[in-house]
């Protein structure tokens, strides 16, 4: 069967404020000193997997330009502008109705754009054993990250143990972001995954299921899939995909379908959810610090600096300790790295005096 | 007799890094919110009390065109300008020379241009005091600052406590800059004052003592002294200033002369020694903040901020404490406040990294 990647790239990314954007979101930054974006390294991944025209990218219209720009080798008409978030539910489903319509049916490969993975080799051999199940049934697989400490951060999955077939498993349930406490006892009962937000399922499968579980959004859907790859299709997905529900696919299918399985993993996934991720994913110099930039240090130990080349300044830190500090042409952030997760808080207060240009 | 004012702005100033310079120390820099600069208000402290064609102005040959911009109303041949350092013994010396060669004699107040005092009236009404003990004999006098805390990075004067004339006693000896202990033993005692840097007296008698115990820097300035308002002063002083000792006015004489006195003051004097004195001579807000610039800050106390307009940046601020903010269009500085002593490090980095532009 066909196997193709469908890509989700329109998250807005506030997390790394000021460097990404509302504009200028995660995906398309260069986060590690390779220079090569997330989306670009998503891509990259898939090289000896999927074939490239089996490649869809789902963006949003403010970041097709930044798409095409850093993905030209993809065929212009696998990349599909939403013109508003509607969350992964819309997005999932067109991507699956267009494949359908294209390939009759196909496994689906569907992706976040900016997340990092250190064992390539190790996630290939995974979602190729992923692949291998979706195509044996209308089967819903999602990859879940073995943890490795009590992250609050993310959202968990409880997994069935002695269920296992061929190291593919039945999932119970899933599980929001828990406090502290609870997280810890998730890791140790060694139940619990973390939720990549990665899936694996034939088009005709999550397809099927969304005509069950979410009729308004297959129904909302039709119209847009007939137009594809006519010239009216823009004209109609704009007029029709505000419309549809906004919902995530683990809410509106993962939570309520049957034949949920996950596949347990360890392939060094981060999701590089904010500054901290800086210095899991490239390495520190001795004394704790990650500077790019042209940076001055005295007495600093710690301290991840990101500091736009454009900006032609020297940064001095002296007698710092665990700060993240971000310049960019407009705007300068420094920030306790006990607070990277209230970056939002700074995001509001801008809203508040309506400086818009720096969102 | 006449009242002259010598004010000393040839001084470096690396303590304000980066918004100070080696081009642009300072005493030229506006540190408070009323946009004056530190020379610029020492100037007009003395407006009722100094006609302004008796205020002179050592400074050094780079400084020159500031001194002229931020005091256009002063007489162009009282602004003198050193061809190098060389300490403040020639400095005085030669300001000395000058007024008694112009007035045959007068009151000289020699002042450093980078202070602050907060009780000016108070401040007034000591200088007359001293002024008035000066003309009556070969009096040195200097301003002794009634400590408040034991700070150590101030030489002390130890005075006579009983040996008042009219408020003006009698100075046992000058000591260096003490460690934590002895600055508390020192305070405690009653009998020590901070050493401001502002001496009163004739200018027969500083170069009577001049002569007395450096009589080489006597001799030295002869030329120079014989060629004021000539044409050829530029050349004169520049050929042979550099030949001068360089030598403090406090080592050079008054440690050594006779007939030192000290007037125990207090009129809220701030040497502004560094970035952290800017919390004590502006107001902070309810948070302990202090920003010049656009700032936004949230979970922020106790932070400094100072940033160049020109820039027309926004500095965010979350989740910090007691940091020192300088931003500027070459050089942004983060700084804890417990290291502001330590600018001097990050300045010896830039010497060793050859970014001579940024000094």
């Amino acid at each position: 069967m066909k196997l193709t990647a469908v890509i989700m790239a329109g998250g807005k990314g506030e997390r790394f404020w000021p460097k990404s954007r509302v504009s200028y979101p995660k995906q398309f930054l260069s986060l590690t000193s390779d220079g090569e974006t997330m989306i670009q390294k998503t891509v990259k991944r898939l090289e000896n997997l999927v074939e490239k025209q089996d490649i869809y990218i789902i963006t949003n219209q403010e970041y097709l330009h930044l798409v095409e720009k850093q993905l030209p080798d993809l065929p212009k008409e696998n990349i599909i502008a939403e013109p508003c978030p509607r969350n992964t539910a819309p997005c999932i489903a067109l991507a699956g109705a267009i494949i359908q319509k294209k390939y009759q049916d196909a496994i689906m490969l569907v992706l976040p754009s900016d997340h990092l993975i250190h064992a390539e080799e190790i996630y290939i051999n995974t979602l190729k054993k992923a692949v291998k199940f979706a195509s044996e049934g209308e089967n819903l697989i999602t990859l879940g990250i073995m943890p490795t400490y009590p992250e609050t951060g993310y959202g968990y999955i409880k997994y069935l143990r002695g269920s296992s077939q061929d190291g593919v498993y039945g999932v119970e349930c899933f599980v929001e972001k828990p406090d502290l406490e609870t997280a810890k006892k998730y890791l140790r009962s060694r139940e619990y995954l973390w939720n990549s937000g990665m899936f694996i399922w034939k088009a005709s499968s999550i397809l099927n299921n969304i005509k069950k579980y979410m009729p308004d959004l297959y129904t909302g859907l039709q119209p847009i899939v007939n137009a594809y790859a006519t010239e009216n299709f823009e004209k109609i997905l704009n007029q029709n995909f505000s419309n549809l529900p906004a919902e995530s696919i683990d809410f509106g299918i993962m939570e309520k379908a049957e034949n949920i399985y996950t596949i347990p993993s360890s392939f060094g996934w981060d999701d590089v959810g904010n500054w901290l991720a800086l210095e899991r994913v490239n390495a520190t110099d001795s004394n704790g610090n990650l500077f790019d930039g042209d940076v001055i240090s005295v007495d600093t130990r710690n301290c991840t600096v990101s500091a736009d080349n454009k900006n032609n300044k020297t940064i001095a830190l002296l007698g710092l300790h665990d700060l993240v500090i971000v310049d960019t042409p407009d705007a300068l952030l420094i920030c306790d790295k006990k607070s990277t997760q209230d970056i939002k808080k700074v995001l509001a207060e801008i809203r508040k005096q309506e400086k818009f240009d720096l969102l």
